[in-house]
This record gives C-alpha cells, sequence and structure tokens, in this order.
C-alpha cells in the first residue's frame, strides 16, 4: 500500500506521539483522518476562489461553481450515477433525514410498512421509528439474534404491505456485510424501494449503484477521508423526480411568488441555502485520493488486516468480540469485567491507541448483543499489523493491571 | 482599521488580479472572505486533532470535543446566550427550515397565522410558505410599496391570530435595516414569537440577544468570515425546550429502543449526526478575528463606506439605486438599458471587481421594485474607498461603451 513515508506526509497527525507513544488511530469507524490533500484543498478554496456558487457573474463566482460541481462529478463517477442524481448533505444523518421526510411526504408509505433492523445506525432508525407517527406508516424490525444478520429470517419480515428497505450495507458495531445485493434483488420483484446506509460500506468497499441497482444510497464525506459537514445522498433519478423537497430556501427554487413557488430541477430541489462548497471541494480531494489508493487494494488491505485482528484477539480469553465470525474492518469487543470507557481510557492515556467506547449509536442492537457498553476498534488503509500488536498487546496490560 | 498589509495577511485572495487587475470584492451578501487565521485553524484540525466528538474515551476525541464546545462558548458569548441554547446548524436555510418544522409540529402555529415580508430572502420565505400547508398555518405577508419597510404598516398586519413573527434584520436587497427591537416590544405585548433572520445584520452590528430579547435567531458562519457548511440557531432556552427535534440520528437521543426513544437534552436534541466540528472551529477563529477588529469599528466603517457609496453612486444618473436612502452594506442597482448579468460580468472582466448579479433569492421583493434582476455591490470591513472608486469609473465605463 503506502511507504511510512508517504503515510505520514498525507496524515501528519500519524506523527503524534501520546505520552511518548505513536498514535494508533483505530477511530476510523467514527470518521476517518483527514490527508494533507484534502486539507491543502480546502485551504486552497478558501484562501484563493472563496465565493458563493452559481448566478454569479464575476470570475470567483464562476471558478467555485466550477470546482464545486466538479466535486459532484467526482462523487457521481465514484459511485457510478448521473450528477443529477447526487446531492450533497451535511452527512450521512441529514441524508437519511432527507430521505425519510420527502418519502413520507409523498405519500408513497402511507399506511404501510418500512422495513428496518435493529442492527442499524441510530441514523437509519430514529428517523423512521419518529417520522412514522408523522407520516402514517409502520415500521416492521428485524430483530436478529445476537445481532447476526440471516438473510432468510430477514426476508421473512418481507410482507404484502412492505414498500420500502432501508438497512445498512455494513454493520458499524459487528462489521458484518450485509447482503444487499441479494435484498434489492428480492425487494424490486415485489416492487419495493431499497434505500441502503452506506456510511460503513462505501469507504471500505466503493459502490457501484447502476450495477447494484440500488434506488437510495447515504453517506459521509468524514468517513472517507473528507472533512466533516459534507455527505452525499443518492437517488435513481425517476425516483427523485417525484419526491417533494425537504428542506425550502434560495437555490432549490426556479421562481417564488406569495402566490406559490416553483422549485427547481434535479439535483438543486434538494439543496437548500448557500452549499458547502469548501466541503465539496474537500470530498473531492478525498476521492482522488481514494482512487490514487484504488478501492481494491482498499478492500485487500482491509480484508487482510480484520483476519490478522480477529486471528490476534482470539488469544486472548478474557475478551469477548461480537458479532459473526466473518466481518470487515471493524472489531466491537469487551474486556471481561472492566468498563469499556476504562479499557479505552487506558488504551489512549498508556498506549497512545484510539477506539471508541460507548453504545456505538445502536442501542438496539447492544441490547441485542447483552450489553450497553463497548469497545471498538476500526481499521483502514492506514493501519497496520504492527497496531493491531499494540492493541493486543495493550489489552493483555489492562487485563494484568486491572485483573 | 487595517492596514493593507494586514489585510493581505489575512485575505490573500485580495492580492489576485482579474486580467491584470487587482480584485475588488463586493459580494459580501452572497458570502465574506476567509482570513487564513480561520483556515489555518480548519486545517490544524484536521491535520493534528482530527476526531469524532462525544463519547470518546480517546485522547483525540476528547480534544475535538474541547474544540467543537469552545466553539459554541465563543458563540454564546459573541451573541450574549447561553451555551445550550446555541444550537449548531450548516447555516441560515437550515436554521430557518429547523425551526420552521419544529415549531409546526409543536402545534403552537395550529389554525394560525405566521406575518412575514416580502422583503425577506427566499430562506426566510419559501419554508413558511410550503410548510403552511404541513402544519395547517397560514402565512400573511407584508408586501410594502417600493420595498421599503415601514414600521407602522408592518404592524397594522398584526392581529389576535397571529403567533409568530419571522423577519429579517438587514435586508439582503436594500440593505434597510429593520427595527426589530420595536417589533419584538411589540410583539411580546401580544404573546407573539419573533424569529429574526441574522443572516445580514450580525455580521454587520452583532447581536445581543438578552439586550434585544429575540425568542429565535439564526445566522450563517460563512457570512462572518467563517467557512460554509456551518450556522446558528439561537432559542431562548424555556422556548427551544418545547420544540419538539427535526432532525433524527445520533448524538440527539438519550436512549433508542424499538418500543421508544428518548431525547438529549439542549443543545444535543437539534443536532443529530457527526458535526461539523472543522467547521465549528473555523467559526470559532471567524469570531475571534472579529473580535480583534472590534464589532463597534465594523459598523463604523461600515456606515461611513455605504454613505460614501450613496454618495458616489448618486453621480450616475444612469443608474437607479433602491430601497431607502438609509442602508447598511449593500448597495442593489440597475443600470440603464443594460442586462445586470451584462454589468457584473464586465466589472468582473475588465475591472476585476465582483459585484452579484440576479435575483438575490428574493424574488417577492423584486416584484415590488419592478425588476427580475440587479446588480448588488455589498461590503465589508476590508473595502475602501478607493475600491468605491473602481465600481463607479467601472460603471461609466460600461455606460459609454454599450451605451
Amino acid at each position: 500500500m503506502l511507504s511510512r513515508e508517504d503515510l505520514i506526509r498525507s496524515f501528519p497527525i500519524l506523527e503524534r506521539e501520546i505520552n511518548g507513544k505513536k498514535l494508533v488511530y483505530f477511530d476510523n469507524g467514527a470518521t476517518t483522518l483527514t490527508p494533507v490533500e484534502v486539507t491543502d484543498a480546502i485551504k486552497g478554496f478558501y484562501d484563493y476562489h472563496n465565493a458563493n456558487v452559481h448566478r454569479g457573474a464575476h470570475l470567483l463566482s464562476n471558478e467555485a461553481t466550477d470546482m464545486y460541481e466538479s466535486s459532484r462529478k467526482a462523487v457521481a463517477k465514484f459511485i457510478n450515477a448521473k450528477t443529477s442524481e447526487v446531492i450533497f448533505t451535511r452527512g450521512t444523518t441529514e441524508s437519511i433525514n432527507l430521505f425519510a421526510y420527502s418519502i413520507g411526504k409523498s405519500g408513497w408509505l402511507k399506511d404501510k410498512e418500512v422495513l428496518i433492523t435493529t442492527i442499524e445506525h441510530h441514523s437509519n432508525f430514529v428517523p423512521w421509528q419518529q417520522l412514522a407517527y408523522t407520516f402514517d406508516f409502520t415500521v416492521q424490525y428485524y430483530n436478529p439474534e445476537n445481532g447476526i444478520f440471516n438473510l432468510d429470517e430477514f426476508l421473512r419480515n418481507v410482507n404484502e404491505n412492505t414498500k420500502l428497505i432501508s438497512i445498512t450495507g455494513l454493520s458499524n458495531v459487528t462489521g458484518q456485510v450485509i447482503p444487499i445485493e441479494e435484498i434489492i434483488k428480492f425487494a424490486h420483484e415485489k416492487e419495493i424501494l431499497v434505500h441502503v446506509d452506506g456510511a460503513q460500506l462505501v469507504p471500505h468497499f466503493g459502490i457501484d449503484v447502476k450495477k447494484l441497482d440500488v434506488d437510495f444510497l447515504s453517506f459521509s464525506g468524514h468517513k472517507i477521508l473528507g472533512p466533516m459537514g459534507i455527505g452525499i445522498f443518492y437517488g435513481k433519478k425517476k425516483l427523485l423526480k417525484k419526491l417533494p423537497p425537504f428542506h425550502y430556501g434560495g437555490e432549490m427554487i426556479n421562481w417564488v411568488s406569495i402566490e406559490n413557488t416553483d422549485f427547481a430541477e434535479l439535483p438543486e430541489k434538494f439543496q437548500a441555502g448557500t452549499p458547502n462548497v469548501g466541503g465539496a471541494v474537500g470530498l473531492k480531494a478525498a476521492i482522488d485520493y481514494i482512487n490514487k489508493i484504488g478501492i481494491d487494494n482498499i478492500i485487500e488491505h482491509d480484508k487482510r488486516l480484520t483476519e490478522y485482528a480477529n486471528k490476534r484477539f482470539k488469544e486472548l480469553d478474557f475478551v469477548t468480540v461480537y458479532g459473526p465470525e466473518d466481518k470487515t474492518s471493524i472489531i466491537t469487543f469487551n474486556v471481561d469485567n472492566i468498563h469499556p470507557h476504562d479499557v479505552a481510557q487506558i488504551l489512549s492515556d498508556k498506549f497512545g491507541i484510539a477506539v471508541r467506547s460507548g453504545h456505538l449509536c445502536a442501542q438496539p442492537l447492544l441490547k441485542q448483543l447483552g450489553t450497553k457498553s463497548v469497545c471498538r476498534a476500526s481499521f483502514y488503509f492506514y493501519n497496520t499489523e504492527e497496531e493491531v500488536d499494540r492493541l493486543i498487546e495493550g489489552l493483555k496490560y489492562i487485563r494484568e493491571w486491572l485483573r
């Protein structure tokens, strides 16, 4: 993959020392590191091209518009979509809220069912649960034993009222890859629409929305090397055209009068207000970086590193690892009799290792796992086996120290 | 104010030449320039402290949380609010949508009236117009002649059904300052709530929400030296507590189960998903910069420069300037018989002057002004009388050239 030198050049944060130990960043499931290629692009935009986009006749505004729209093109190419199908949002959570409010308003779900699972991140759980009251639909929950998704079991929840499936492509807790291709095929035979929460999936596997035939997709910039505050909502053009807007304001209108308002065409219809141009510029640089590394190399690396970590974790008879054997980039675990918050804090303070602890924004899943709180080590292409070794050593130390 | 040297150090974009002419940036109403103090802060966050906030037990996450929350403190201090009253949004448009959806859902407006004006930006117009259908309220429009706001006329639109006034503090088209203090006093006597769109007001005048006693306030980071993708929604704590959440997902919950969800306290209740930490860090640096300059100096400068521009514009008998005599930081105009888009383009190409042209996201107001499109020169503290002179020269040239 990349040499340590190349890595440090792109990710100077990796040179940081925490109590004399080089940082090991294993919190990629929460947010990935941001290469200087991205931060330089953002700074370059603001320092030399800053302007608001569209409808500006002056040079800076035209430059900003070009930079903004070339980001949309890069995203469209990356996921194999049309540019008009790529909506810039603030992140996955806004993408799913946009979608849930919009399809709710459209009437498509009225008196019908949305099928989700309890392995969802709260961002793909709470909107459906709450908006069911507003838009008169019901939510069917597939609640798998031990939090392990089973396709046959899941599909048995589909019934004649099911109109939409909204499901993660990769669990942010167990690292399980969900067979979305099979789900989409099954759903489309029954005229059910499918939305995929790609927040964890897209950074690790990329996506081809055409090949997959997915109807709607959400993901975040900051989980794929980009800055925070920018994300993507994708929808098939013919479907997006039928959906009403969510946020109202400038940019998303064609004309406005006291009597009425006519909304703009795609993608502007869903993008009210001044867009996050700096964020879009950063996201483009992130995608360029991913393309340079090569998504196939990332898949290969993540697979190998997760297998290695899985193997090493098996050495630890005082650690519970959650979820199925087959997982990607995420190891969620608990150390017997030690609170995960303490584990995370000691790993950080004594070993410079950043893992997340808590409910991982997935309380219904944690309930199925029989715990309220966990530790999560989540990897990306810049992580190494040596870093995994340090984590294992750290856990052994904690066990000894606190036993 | 600042020497040219200091200005260039903070705003290197001002050194850009456009066809051999130094850039004159007069599009501050659309977005302000971003000092390197802000872009360095953003880059510094991502390069050395990047992490997701809250609930992380590791050092980076704690650092990011501190940086994020210290931005909220800086904003709170800047507008004289409590930190729990400061909600981070994507910008003014999202702030107003959040507010409109939330107060709509709350039932406060049911079968009642919201009073707005036709001098609003579309972001404070279209949400009310559209959500009136969803939440069963009506919108009363004060539609002033020639687009000039008159307090007595406006207040005559208040009736016993009026429950909310949502109004701009400073017109983004005419530069008219709206007497919001008087409006708020009048409204509160009748138990009417007041929301102020501060997108243009706050950068030029600052605001003291306590002294003003305003109930709700929205403004953007990118119009006050900050980055795009971050903005503020303020509300009085006792009122925000009564309002239901808008976006659903992580961060804004206390606990989640299949049966129900309990929402977090303020301000998290209104902040679903990974926040824009980099944006918040940038906004803090922007506010620090504003504080360094001093809001009183900005008020003084903007007043003087607008008066100067007003005086110089009077020399041009071929130019129509819109709105009242008394205005701040904004001169909106048309050149007789020349399309504003052409005016803006020639000003940019031949003189390096960036002005905006178009409907300025305020079509109902432009209708009152009797035009469909205008040019707007909008100033900020880094603009100078010499730059205004160049604009006047440019307009004279255009008149000669295209007559």
